[in-house]
This record gives structure tokens, C-alpha cells and sequence, in this order.
């Protein structure tokens, strides 16, 4: 397996490229850079004294300290002289931000670069990359502004996207409900470490418990489907894939050069590795949260418990729509939650605690359900706009989550008031989602991947 | 047809039951109706000298003035004496908030109380409702304070549901994305206004484009198809049923009283009333938003144009796994776009204008793209964290929407920035969406709709 430490924790890091325009890449990188990373970073460009208040290098064999990562953006032409310096300097990982290679028809120039790679065993991410993220050695070397797209905390799901741009946009969105991650890497043209190395290595992360992955095509099908089925025993793999219709597969063929292969096989593939498939980016990110957070199921039996009774039908349809099924409480348990409850409450399942609920009544319904056998996952809504319900349940819930006795997961609708409540229940360790829909399809995969 | 407009642009309404607690109901409504509301409005509470520095009224039969509406928030036990007043201050439209009826089997009351409103010919929604609201009038008379619960810009949405609470946490999160509505209303036991009241009296309401609907069950089925034929043959009809399994079905009856039916029977009833069904409450907004603000389409062949290859795949494999197609350019067209756009640009559909794309880049092909008679609608994705691109974007996609030759969508997706942006989008009369997956089925029913 490749060693790709040294991407993700190095320690001194040169930036190539780095221009005194604040619009210009390797500046943007620069910059980023010296937000949050504990290491060092030096700016490499001949042809200037110093950016952002640092002395700039003329090149990397300028510098005394051992570089152990850098990134290059500078444009194709330029390119072959920076990694023979980076080569003499014996820098052994390399993100190549620049494109204008094979994803252009410039094989020529793709393949004279991967001869040099070779030569010198440099290991590269790239070319033609956005860059790679670590949430938590704050390497970020994307080259987006950090004001055009938040940056994620540090989490569990590690993503790997052939496509650069889906994958800032996703992330950006995902960031912002505070959902964690551990890596983030645009892989692209992938010149010698591609989407196997990088699941492999992610397989072997500590920081990661899920790998994401969008893929428009797999160049060693072979050795794609070894890793995977190795990787997915360890951690769960949610994948989707890009042109999969003859028409996607055309675009991604003019995209990353893929050849998109058939859509079936694809399919066939997912199903042998165990990768979990998803229909759409937002389905991926949906599933890695309940599987980056939850203990395993012992079943597919589901208690809803509610304040908003239309919310626990749609639920109840979801749950027996995805295969799962409703639990059934215990006869004593009935009688407990008919002592506890107000008289007015029919205990069944789903459990509708009505729209005066407040936090006692949460906690007076949980403190029995938490102790069912016959439940084996606890899906809890809390509609918080409801008058006498306020932030004060968010507690109580993580309180019998923090039991780690079976999987919850909590339903919360809403605008600014409720996003900020929804955020910690994320940072709490709950994954926490909008509607009925969207959690109860992420729990038939959770069961689904512990059975 | 019921004349319900004094529900929604009364002059005069009185509260009963104004609460000098801020937490109770009346006090809530009463302060929701004092914000924004333009007529008069009039708190009854015989124990209470002021609320709010208004001077309280002991009952409605004081009131010199003539009152339009009445929202009633007293408990259950005292309303007929209150609904005896409303009848002698000649009240004909009453909004019964209070609970405790039919729904938790005291018929006796609800029956005796439909007596006296008969009697006095009182329209009445309700009882057992959150309230109802309307976004052009300010008649707010929900029981949710505004802080947790935004409300809605004025628009062309109106949303019926059966479900209070459900109605409200999904109206709070649409209305954080500026999302239009004209009026909302929460129906409850519907004690002489239903479903089919509702819905032909927005039928013919020119503030309300598309109808939205959450329904459990439905009480006179034949007048429910009667309506929705007649109405969805003026504007679009959009539902999502609750209680579409038997375990759901049977949480209905317990919350709202519903005998939920058959899935199928109303599968086959929307079908037969050209009423669009939605599979999630997601789904729903996302139909009513498309509905509401594109024009016809001609055809269902669309062009993608986007600044990331990623996404331009996933829109082109939604495209045909929704049954739409990608529209060809014609000859003339792809020279002129070869004459505009950049030689590394390969001129297709997708069209990805790739990553460095700018304001200038989208309208030069935006400028081609609309007169273009082969395309019956433009899809857009613009990916908002990439460096070049700002909101300038966002005129010049209005710019072109605004000349009403073809319906145009925009997917952007992202964080915090991205969202501000996207509300201008909406603002500006473009459906935007955060994903192709969910912007292309909104397309898909738009062409259904249509054709």
C-alpha cells in the first residue's frame, strides 16, 4: 500500500507558484496554507520578493529544511523543470494543481511528467486537481477562497472525488450543517496515485470510519474491486457514479477522460465489493452521516416517537416502504409510558406525544424506550416550532444517545431558529435530518450494512 | 362555491381569548396579528383590563366596530357561549383554534357546536388547527410565535394541510429560502370547511398559482374529485398523502380521525384529477416551486450548461433516467458558440464552460443557447465556489429568464454564500435547486404538467 502520510500530515510544505495576485491560484493555496496548519509553508517565485509578508523562494532546492509535501501551480508548459527541482530536493508527494495535460489531449506532456514521477518516486495527487483538504492538520491546499466555501470540521467521512469542482460545491454545502470530515481529495487526472490508492489509504485512516466517493470511471477495474472488497469489511464505501445513461458516460468521457463503461456493470461491481450505491450526491452525504455516527443495529425494528402526528405517519409509511419495520412496545412498557404520558396520548407506535410536548415529556418517553428489546433503533421528530418545545430536548435526546445503547436518529424541519439546533445535534454525535424521507432511507442502509 | 375571503382580508378581526401570559395561544396570535396586519385588531378577555396596551373587550358583542373574523383560543368547554356571541355580532367567519372535539372522541361537543354555527351561518375553520395565514394580507393568526417559525414572502403557493405542526415546520424551512406562498391553511377536524372547500376557493384565487396539499383522508370523495378536476384544470394541483401504508394509515385515524383508504384508490383518484403526486414533503415544494414561476416548455429536450463537468454528467444521466432528453444544437448555433467560447471548450450538451467560467463566459452562451428553437428548456448549473465566478452571474441569468422564451433552472449548491445567492435566484423569479437530481424531477413534472 502507498505510503500517502505525508500528503495529509507533513510537516513542511512549499507552495510553487505562488503569485502576488490574491485572484491567482497558487496564491489562493498560499493563503489557505497559513490559516490553521501548524507546519511551515514557504512560497516559491522567482520573480518576487515576498507575498503575504513571507520571502519568497526562487525554487525549492533554495530552501535548507527538508520539505516533505509540495503543490504546484504553475501553468503545464512550465512543469517539468519544477519536479526535477522537487525531484533533486527529494520531495516524495506532490499535488499537481496545474491542468493542460492528458485531460486537454496533451498525453505527450502527461507522459514526459510521469517518466520524471518515476524516476525521482514521487508520489503525486493530480494533475488537473482542485487539491486536497485535511480537517484536521488544516493542510488545504484548494484553491478556493476560504469565503466562497466553508471548510469542514474535523469528522469521520473522508471523501475522494474524481471531479473537483462537484466536489467543493458538496462539501461547501455539507460543511455548512457542521457535518464532519477527515480528507477531502480531488483526484483527477490521476497520474500515479488513483481512486484505489486513495480508498486503500483511507481504508487504513484512522480519522476516517466512512469513505464518500464520486467516480465517472475506474482505470484497473482488477485491482478497484481487490480494494474494495478488503476496505468495505474494515468501513463502510458509499460511491456514486457519474454517467451512468450513454449520455453521462459521453460527457464524462470529454470530462476526466473516463471511459464510463456500462452502467449495469457498474452496478454489478457496487454489489460485489459492497460498496453502498447511492441516486444522488445529497443520498451519499445522507448515509455517511448515519454510519460515521451510529452503533450497529441489532434489527430492523423502528420506534417513531413524535410531537407532530403527520410527521409520525409519513414516517410510519417510509419505514414499511424501505422494508423496516415498526417495533412493537412490551406490555409493561405500555403501561409505564400510559403512567407517564398525559391521558390524551395513544401509546403505540408511532408514539404521537402531541403539540404541547416539552422537554419532560421527551424524557419521560425515552427513558422507557431506551430499555426496550423490542426496539431496536429509536427515530425521534422533534418539531421545534411547536410553543412549548425549545433547545432544552437536544440534551435529553444526546443524553440516552450517549448510552450507545442502539442507533437514533432525529427528524427537525425547519428555518435559521431550527438549523442552529440541528447543527447540534450533528456536533453531538446524532445525525440529525430534515425530513422523514431522507432519515428513514439513511436507516435501511445503516441496516442494511450491519446485516 | 363558500366565499372565504374574509378568512383572508378581513378588516376587523377580533382574538378570543387574549392571554396576558406570553406563552399562551391567544396572546401568541394576538401578537403575530399586530405585525404587519393592516385592519383592526380586537382582543377579548373578560378578566383582562389590556394586553399588549390594547384595551380588552369582554366579549365580541362590546365591539362597536363590525368584525369580519374571529380566531377563537379558549378551551373547548367554553365555546359555545363564545360562538353564541360571534352569531349575535352577526361574525360569518370564525377560525376555531381550540382542541378537544371530535379528534379525541367528543363528538357531543363538536356536534352541538356545528348546530349553532349552522344556525348562525357561520363558515368556520377548524377546530383543532394551527391557524391560518396569508402573505400578502398579514393575516397571521398561527399559534406560533414568529421568532420560531419564519414566515413567508408573498408568492404563489398555497399550502393546505391537515397536519398544524406538520404545515408549519415545512413552511418555516421553504420560507427561509424566499420561497413565495399566498396563503397558508391548517384545516383540522374541518367541522364545515374541508378540503374541497379549500381548494376551490385557491382555485379561483388570483394570488395563489399552485395548490399544494397534505392530506390524511378525505371525507365526501366523490365532491373531492369534482373539485380537483375542475381546479387542476386552471392551476396545478400538487399532494402528498399521508397514511399510505396500513401502519400508517392507522396512525392517521388516531391523529386527525382519518379513515387513511386504500394507497391505490388514491393513487388512481389523483391520477383521474390530474393531481401531481409528490413522494416526499421535499418533493412537493420542489414541484411547486418550478410550477409557480417557469413558463410553458414546448418540448421536453433540455440543454445543460454548466461551469462544472461533474455535475454536467449527473444533470445529463437524470435527464434520461427521468424519461426528458438532451436537446441537439444546430450547426449554426455550435459554430457561433465555438466563435464565443474558449478552443478548450469542447461544444456539446452538456456544455461545460469549465472551471474558470466568469459572468462573461455564461452570457455569451446563455446568448446563443436562448433562441435557439431546438431547446425547449435551459438547465443551469453554476458553481459558486469556483474562483472566477461571483454573483453577477445571478443578473445575467435573470436577464434572459426575464424574456419568458423558455422555462430556465438553476442548480447551485453550497454553504452559507451560496445560499444568499440562491435566494436571489428564487427572488428573481428562477427555480433553484441544490442538486441536479432534484432540479431535473421538478423539470420532468413540469413537462408532465404541461403536456
Amino acid at each position: 500500500m502507498k505510503n500517502l502520510d505525508k500528503f495529509f500530515k507533513p510537516e513542511n510544505v512549499a507552495v510553487i507558484g505562488v503569485s502576488k495576485n490574491p485572484e491567482k491560484v497558487g496564491h489562493v493555496i498560499f493563503r489557505n496554507m497559513l490559516n490553521g496548519f501548524g507546519g511551515k509553508v514557504f512560497p516559491i517565485n522567482p520573480n518576487a520578493e515576498s507575498v503575504l509578508n513571507r520571502v519568497c523562494y526562487k525554487s525549492v532546492t533554495d530552501i535548507k529544511e527538508k520539505i516533505d509535501m509540495a503543490v504546484i501551480a504553475i501553468p503545464a508548459k512550465l512543469i517539468l523543470n519544477v519536479i526535477k527541482d522537487c525531484g533533486q530536493k527529494k520531495i516524495k508527494h506532490v499535488v499537481i494543481i496545474s491542468a493542460g495535460f492528458g485531460e486537454t489531449g496533451n498525453d505527450k506532456l502527461q507522459n514526459e511528467v510521469k517518466k520524471l514521477l518515476n524516476k525521482f518516486k514521487i508520489n503525486v495527487i493530480g494533475p488537473n486537481v482542485l487539491g486536497i483538504l485535511d480537517a484536521y492538520s488544516k493542510v488545504d491546499c484548494l484553491f478556493i477562497p476560504q469565503f466562497k466555501m466553508q471548510r469542514p470540521n474535523p469528522g469521520g467521512i473522508g471523501f475522494i472525488s474524481q471531479s473537483g469542482a462537484l466536489g467543493t460545491a458538496i462539501l461547501d454545502l455539507v460543511a455548512s450543517k457542521d457535518i464532519g470530515f477527515s480528507k477531502f481529495i480531488s483526484y483527477g487526472n490521476a497520474i500515479n496515485t488513483d481512486e484505489s490508492d486513495l480508498i486503500e489509504y483511507l481504508g487504513d485512516d484512522p480519522e476516517t470510519k466512512v469513505i464518500c466517493l464520486y467516480i465517472e470511471g475506474v482505470k484497473d477495474g482488477k485491482r478497484f474491486m481487490e480494494v474494495c472488497k478488503k476496505v468495505s469489511e474494515k468501513k463502510p464505501i458509499i460511491a456514486i457514479k457519474g454517467g451512468k445513461t450513454n449520455e453521462g458516460g459521453a460527457a464524462a468521457l470529454s470530462h476526466t477522460g473516463s471511459l464510463a463503461g456500462d452502467a449495469l456493470i457498474y452496478s454489478g461491481v457496487f454489489k460485489q465489493c459492497n460498496i453502498i450505491s447511492a441516486d444522488s450526491l445529497e443520498e451519499m452525504f445522507d448515509y455517511a452521516l448515519i454510519l460515521d455516527m451510529c452503533v450497529k443495529p441489532k434489527g430492523k425494528k423502528i420506534m417513531v416517537l413524535t410531537d407532530g402526528g403527520g410527521y409520525g405517519i409519513i414516517s410510519a409509511d417510509e419505514i414499511i416502504e424501505n422494508g423496516l419495520e415498526l417495533s412493537e412496545l412490551n406490555k409493561n412498557n405500555v403501561k409505564e409510558l400510559k403512567k407517564l404520558l398525559p391521558p390524551i396520548v395513544s401509546v403505540r407506535n408511532p408514539l404521537d406525544i402531541i403539540g404541547d410536548s416539552d422537554v419532560v415529556r421527551y424524557d419521560n418517553a425515552l427513558s422507557v424506550l431506551i430499555d426496550d428489546p423490542g426496539i431496536d433503533i429509536i427515530l425521534v421528530v422533534v418539531l421545534f416550532q411547536l410553543p412549548l418545545i425549545d433547545d432544552r430536548v437536544v440534551e435529553t435526546i444526546v443524553k440516552y444517545n450517549n448510552m450507545k445503547l442502539k442507533p437514533m436518529i432525529v427528524i427537525s424541519t425547519g428555518g435559521k431558529y431550527v438549523e442552529n439546533i440541528n447543527k447540534k445535534f450533528i456536533n453531538s454525535g446524532i445525525p440529525c435530518y430534515q425530513f422523514p424521507y431522507s432519515g428513514v432511507k439513511a436507516v435501511k442502509k445503516l441496516v442494511e450494512y450491519y446485516s
